[in-house]
């Protein structure tokens, strides 16, 4: 089959590997419809290797190392299955990525998402040799879930990141968000996650930094923030702005989905004293904290990672139901897996600002 | 009078100055007894000016520039009042010495600590040109601690840092400690102070992690934590400890004390997954969060700022009551005005490993 594999910084070539072989006995072969390029996979293909494992340091579950087929956020169809399993050849699921030793302190308290061994299938090795960006793969059947046949296969992928999403609110440890003002600092697929998961929850007062035009434009089009709500962080000043837009007050609560030093500063400048910062983007580099904030404001610094089961089931209900209606104008390109290098990555690194989410697929014909 | 006056990096003098005017309505001038040298005033004498003001940025309440006089953390006797007022010539007080504006929303909001104008009586101007390092100072009535003639005064002055060690354990929002496994990073004084009060307040498991012998030494006699459980980074790896030393749980809150990257890192990698980063520490340069430990493993990095109203008339209370007996022994030097450079500065530079704190009189007869 073919797949995108992961070689080095700026090499993923487009490979024929062998199938999976026949998935063992909790597991399912799939055969892949979408796949999303996150932010991740761009991130390794700019600087990498870092998440991908490397011979010097396989991964402690799958033993994997590079060359690793790429995509972490996929669905697709169930084309084998073992005898008595569950779930039926056919059948449209979502995959939740996740790799987890399931015998860890972080996994048996309920922390399953930091697992001591964490990985994703799509990064870190699994799934037969295939995975999101492969024309099959084999997945535990535990991290399958299906989709009613009402829901469309080719949106479905977004399940994934509407997940981180809903984690980071999970993750805020708040249970109410009615009476606070929010800032939201970035309006790419993570923030665009992140203002539905409000939006649904209900929130005091919501505003939202973004530079590009693009972005701003979906944001606003989708409903989560309206007109001047929206900022552009290089034309107005974002902290000036949340105080004037809150009364004074300041903002309780900034979800950075971004991750660059200029958002995190706008952002905790924009905090009131008390205030909390939610960390839900990878950085680069490590995080330089502005202690001048931080301290003289006593905030508190929370971080999210990924999303646990109950975040993927819900969200999965939640998609089927419709909650997240109009979130497919996030997709802003539809490529096939041998384009993947040239319309996928290539192109988000050059003209980022005229993409949000770009899906890919293995299937001829799924592309347009 | 005397005074020891900031003017430029390890530029410190003791000049003679006007002595303070006759205090306003709502203030007492006090003769100083006893002040302590504060691990931001020793920043300041490295790096400084930062917190202290100069022409080019004079504090918004004060209106203040260096030369500065130095001394925070002080303790005296009332000796001149106006009409009208509560306190009594002789009283012997204890100072908060926070600056606040008492009109901005952290002020309004019980945040008076973190005021947007914030500073100190000792860095940043007021006291009618005294402060805790002269002999004379003019302080705000209501900032005035009257202590019993039972306390004494010559270790009064050790109340302020207690003060700044309860406030971190509020700050935490933990209301009970029974339960939990506590780290706290660094044996100064700010880590004396923090283990006192979590000693007061009842820990499940306490450990101390701790370069030097005279602290580590110090803070067994204090019985504030025993033989192994106080820890020599540089020989033992205090992450692995943590580990075998709470059965493999790991560490739910880390009190950082010390402020340098060899800390925070072993703080949070001792962290378990979920757990909480409690910042006491004034760091030199900015911080670098470590994110493959906070993102990974989720934790939580709060900041913990000067203290409270609450905090310090509890700890006056408590302090009189004998609750932080023994607390004296972090003294470890007393030395006049005089000498406050040579043997107060200066030897907290060059032979940091021996001390603790060192508290400086203004008053002849009393530094031995």
């Amino acid at each position: 089959m073919k797949a995108a594999r992961f070689h080095a910084k700026s090499d993923i070539r487009i490979e024929t590997i062998p199938d999976p072989p026949p998935p063992g006995p909790n597991e399912v072969t799939i055969d892949v419809h979408w796949g999303g390029i996150c932010g991740t996979d761009l991130h390794e293909y700019i600087v990498g290797p870092r998440v991908i494992n490397t011979a010097s340091r396989p991964h402690g579950l799958t033993g994997s190392c590079l060359p690793l087929t790429l995509g972490h956020e996929f669905c697709g169809r169930v084309s084998e299955v073992p005898e008595g399993s569950k779930l039926q050849v056919g059948q449209a699921v979502m995959v939740d990525p996740r790799l987890n030793c399931r015998e860890c302190l972080a996994c048996t308290s309920g922390r399953a998402n930091v697992c001591e061994k964490w990985g994703f299938l799509g990064l870190n090795g699994g799934g037969g040799g295939g995975a999101g960006f492969s024309e099959k793969v084999n997945v535990a059947s535990r991290m399958c879930y299906v989709l009613d046949e009402s829901v469309d296969l080719d949106d479905a992928v977004l399940i994934e990141p509407l997940t981180v999403g809903r984690h980071a609110l999970a993750a805020t440890g708040i249970e109410d968000f009615s009476g606070l003002n929010v800032l939201v600092v970035g309006g790419g697929p993570v923030g665009v996650a992140v203002l539905y998961n409000l939006r649904a929850k209900g929130v005091g007062r919501l505003l939202v930094s973004e530079p590009t035009a693009k972005r701003s434009d979906l944001v606003r089009e989708l409903g989560l923030a309206s007109g001047d709500d929206v900022m552009n962080p290089l034309i107005v000043s974002v902290p000036e702005e949340c105080l004037s837009r809150t009364e004074g007050k300041g903002i309780d609560v900034v979800f950075d989905c971004a991750g660059i030093p200029a958002g995190l500063e706008a952002g905790a400048d924009a905090l009131r004293a008390g205030g909390m910062y939610m960390n839900v983007a990878g950085w680069e580099l490590p995080m330089t904290i502005p202690m001048q904030y931080c301290m003289l404001k006593e905030l508190t610094v929370k971080f999210s990672m990924a999303y646990d089961d109950k975040d993927f089931q819900d969200v999965v209900a939640d998609f089927a139901a419709g909650k997240f209606a109009g979130v497919e104008k996030m997709i802003t390109a539809r490529v096939t897996l041998d384009d993947i290098v040239s319309k996928g990555f290539d192109e988000l690194l050059t003209k980022k600002d005229d993409h949000v989410k770009i899906v890919v697929t293995p299937r001829a014909g799924l592309s347009t």
